[in-house]
């Protein structure tokens, strides 16, 4: 569903098993993160090793199981698990050989966050039509 | 599986169905945004209606179906909807009377983001071990 209000914007992610990828920045109008959805085929890795210049990276793997790759360092994920990347970590990703593996990456700017949820968030004396 | 290394860190969601709400920030050490997994049970309402001072919010609808409500407007979300909010908008989300709701919530503080992805990202020459 696509829709959107002044403060807010809706999309759908659609085919993610055929497009392999889908990305919010753009779709979205995103201003604080990149995010990406991603389904690496069984067997299939990320062609290349890579690093950052300024941005963090979190993955949080959603389905299937595959390896990761950080600094020399190489390990089994699952679904649920999730990490963290400091920009200069050389990276790489690659799915089982029998499980397709789908991930979410979100990539922010490295100590960008002032403050969050209790201290960022407002209580609102409002209510939504389903507490009226 | 939790581990880590000199720049990055790993951890596990656990129990989600039951625990209700994983949070990233401080599992992982975050510095540029705060990530929770939430799982609302069928008919369940986050129980108040809120705003944020600085931070943009991302909801990643994982499973299930809900409705969202965003300053007045309220429409159903479902499994692959995404939705971007800005700080000042006014919130709510409930669970289908008869589906749970899974969400990803991202914040990151609004305007933050300087470069991504082929702006941000370095190609390098070295190779994790299954390209060797």
């Amino acid at each position: 569903m696509k829709r959107s209000g002044e403060n807010y914007q809706v999309d759908r992610i659609q085919e993610l098993e055929t497009k392999g990828r889908a990305v919010l920045h753009d779709a979205l109008g995103l201003t604080g993160s990149e995010i990406s959805i991603n389904e690496l085929p069984a067997g299939v890795s990320v062609p290349f090793m890579h690093a950052h210049k300024r941005n963090e990276e979190v993955y949080i793997v959603l389905k299937g199981s595959g390896r990761f790759h950080i600094d020399g360092d190489e390990f089994e994920v699952s679904e649920g698990d999730v990490i963290r990347i400091d920009p200069s970590a050389e990276r790489c990703i690659i799915a089982s050989a029998d499980s397709s593996l789908r991930f979410i990456c979100v990539q922010t700017e490295a100590n960008s966050l002032v403050q969050f949820t209790a201290e960022d968030g407002v209580l609102l004396e409002s209510k939504p039509s389903w507490f009226a």
